[in-house]
């Protein structure tokens, strides 16, 4: 099968259904199913997430999918984001419900109701909880599988603290484990971008969105951090008495990293024109056996490979590939499932003691000897890791381009995924400016370089002419 | 605080409250909010769940949670069961939907409208997937925390073979696995009956439901498995091509764990006066230390806590209860929260190099030798495990009784929980007996106790007065 990367839209959506990630056949628009393939790395996923939101002292549970019309319509930016976009129960058996209730879009208003009744005194903060679950948004964009649909699945933790130093604090704190899960793991890279004011999370402060790049350079917004301030904590009620007994307002965060598209962004940074590449550790089997023998060698070859698989399993997730069909015809199998280690068995190696190892992601061969397979396989698995981040970001970091016209924007951008631009200001005011950009160049002001304070001097806004305050990144979106 | 679990309505609604478990204050009828203490813990039953599907060929899958109304109605006893107690999607955003959208009730008609483009010949036979997800239910019933929400959590596993006799198997093997997991690991003790034709699964062929009993004697239906036959097959079109190339239909199986109904049976057969038992490896934190100092021990104290929960770390959920309030008010608390060994370190200890180890389920007390704490805590583990199971186990064998006629069957119910009665038929004509039997004993007819086939022999149906052809059980039901 020809797939050519390079074009990427094809390539996806061929991975997609070659590799068995996807059902997109199901009869409810924007609507799929997701398959045991991509589920269970994206269970990977979930763990490991999970695992570090823990160790930061968060805790799990698990609030209604329903959320009445009331809760949603509290805090005023966050009615206009996600009324449009919500599913509306409105009957129940034969029954026509007293208020409508909306499939949550996202969780706030749900837990907040409670975190009301839960928080009193200090002694009850921080309060940091998460829950695993799906969400629900009519979207009205075109869908694409595991980039964006109706249904998709996350978690999402929020946080209250008493001060607002403590919630800027737990903002860095997320962005950090971005970076150890999403970037150090997974392999993929992103920078953090504080949106503009027009493009924040509907109820925020401050939205921080880590924006990836897809091998088309279009940017993807991955795992975003937000502010909340006491936007939601002041129609909610959520106060707790202070040393001096007097009632505050507790600071709030939240955090939601989209289990789903984060997977999309795994396919689309490691693939290759063979198909899928997986890390080791989000690989739902990681070591491949193919047995490869004629008549007269089978019966020892098999021996052999069951031997392996065995000792191996001890410690990997381990498939002996014993179907009909020809060796040939398995690599290619498994190197479109992403598998990330084939060991090959045939007659000349039991001669030798050996096997051959092939890595999925160079796609390189080494003869290994049996009695060292176990250290080569964890070598092997570093090395993976190693390179899956050191190629993603290298070709990552050339992404970034600058321009001071809106024609040369349009220019960078035919190169470039983030071009740096300067720019009137990212308050409010700026949103007219940044419409120019997107009717001119498709692109879309994703915000400023978190953390980098970026000033430009005596250069003009691209948009208006006027003196620009801040440098600001343009790209296309997904 | 005197909770007495003799008074169990009272004990279970005061559990849920002072442990934490779950909040009922939520602002839609019938939802509830799972509180981290349980989430944690049915997070590690559902691992457990997912592990021994996967070992025995299931994968994960995740299907939408809506499903189309004409999915729905494609199968007739499916149709009468479910559509009365959907929750109705009708419109999104501004937009009212052409077909309306039930919120998924159970997953059979969502995921065999996909197994029908899925499996084409026996290479895609047999196919065991699994889903671990929410469902919705409009029950008309009074809800209770975790026995009876409108939503809640649960695996529901749905299995596809060539011939009857392997769906077959596949149920014996469902019921292994509630042997497994729910008897062994978790100390549930259950009967499996094989429900009458009137009270099966809605589209089933056969129903087998576990049934354990609640300490008011009142039997909760936990995981049951059922065979579904060609029932789903025909209307969902699922076939495949035979040896001989001829076309067939599947026989299916479907099995649901519900998760958080599971946990509610954990904690009322286990739990006692003092608050939650919770089984060693189900509980969110396993060991909690607590530092008995007056000032001037407190600092040596302090430092062998930490020692030991560090040593303990490396293979327990360990907490270090360092919190204010005396050593008194943390046993209470911990005691209440079910969490299974408690090791108290004073100066005392510090002398003789030892702590003292208290269990959860025995409250029994024992000086330990700091060098032997591993091993005594390993020891623990498999006592609790062991004692649990026993406790429950000798308790649930005596709730058996037989009764010939009404009257003694009520008499019966006054003292057991499962009673055995003669009974006209299983098959649907035995229907207007059962409703006799509740009418006057307020009892359900649970079914045939599976793998017994036990007969009466020149007895009477306790309502009809005909000849009676099987024993069924009647008890008090959730």
């Amino acid at each position: 099968m020809q797939i050519k990367k390079s074009d990427f839209s094809e390539w996806y959506n061929t991975i997609i259904k070659e590799a068995e990630l996807c059902d997109i056949r199901y009869g409810v628009k924007g609507f799929v199913v997701f398959m045991p393939w991509a589920v269970m790395s994206m269970n990977r996923m979930f763990d490991m997430y999970e695992c570090e939101l823990q160790k930061k002292g968060h805790v799990p549970a698990l609030f209604p999918a329903l959320i009445p019309e009331s809760y949603l319509t509290k805090e005023s930016e966050h009615v206009e984001g996600f009324v449009p976009e919500a599913f509306w129960v409105t009957s129940a058996g034969k029954n026509e419900l007293e208020e409508k209730l909306a499939m949550r879009p996202t969780s706030e208003t749900a837990m907040y109701s409670m975190y009301s009744l839960w928080i009193h005194g200090l002694k009850d903060l921080p309060l940091k909880i998460y829950q695993r679950c799906q969400v629900w948004r009519y979207e009205t964009k075109a869908t694409k599988p595991f980039i964006r649909s109706r249904e998709f699945y996350w978690i999402e933790a929020h946080d209250a603290f008493a001060t607002k130093e403590e919630a800027e604090a737990q903002v860095k704190e997320d962005m950090q484990m971005a970076e150890n899960i999403l970037h150090q793991e997974f392999g993929v890279p992103f920078h953090f971008f504080k949106r503009p004011q027009w493009d924040k999370f509907p109820g925020a402060v401050d939205t921080f969105g880590a924006d990836t790049l897809m091998p088309d350079r279009r940017t993807l917004q991955l795992p975003s951090t937000h502010l909340l301030g006491q936007h939601f904590a002041k129609p909610f009620d959520i106060k707790y008495m202070d040393e001096n007994e007097e009632e505050k307002y507790v600071w709030q965060t939240t955090y939601g990293p989209a289990i789903s598209r984060i997977y999309a962004a795994v396919i689309a940074v490691h693939g290759d024109d063979k198909g899928l590449v997986l890390p080791f550790d989000l690989a739902p089997i990681q070591i491949v056996i193919v047995p490869i023998y004629r008549k007269d060698s089978e019966k020892q070859v098999m021996k052999k490979c069951k031997e392996i698989q065995k000792k191996l399993s001890e410690k990997y997730f381990v498939k002996l590939d014993d179907s009909e069909g020809t060796p040939g015809s398995k690599y290619n199998h498994w190197e479109m499932k992403g598998l990330p280690i084939r060991v090959e068995i045939g007659p000349k190696d039991l001669e030798k003691k050996s096997v051959m190892l092939v890595r999925r992601d160079t796609l390189e061969k080494k003869q290994v000897k049996e009695d060292n397979l176990n250290d080569e396989i964890e070598k092997a698995r570093t090395e993976i890791k190693k390179n899956l981040v050191k190629k993603a970001d290298s070709w990552f970091n050339k992404q970034v381009s600058e321009a001071d016209s809106i024609k040369d924007l349009a220019k960078e951008l035919e190169k470039s995924g983030f071009i740096k631009v300067p720019f009137c200001t990212d308050e409010l005011e700026g949103k007219e400016c940044a419409e120019v950009v997107k009717n001119e160049t498709h692109a879309n002001v994703r915000g400023t370089l978190y953390g980098k304070n970026e000033k430009p001097k005596g250069k003009k806004c691209i948009a208006c002419g006027k003196t620009a305050n801040v440098y600001v990144y343009a790209a296309r979106q997904y």
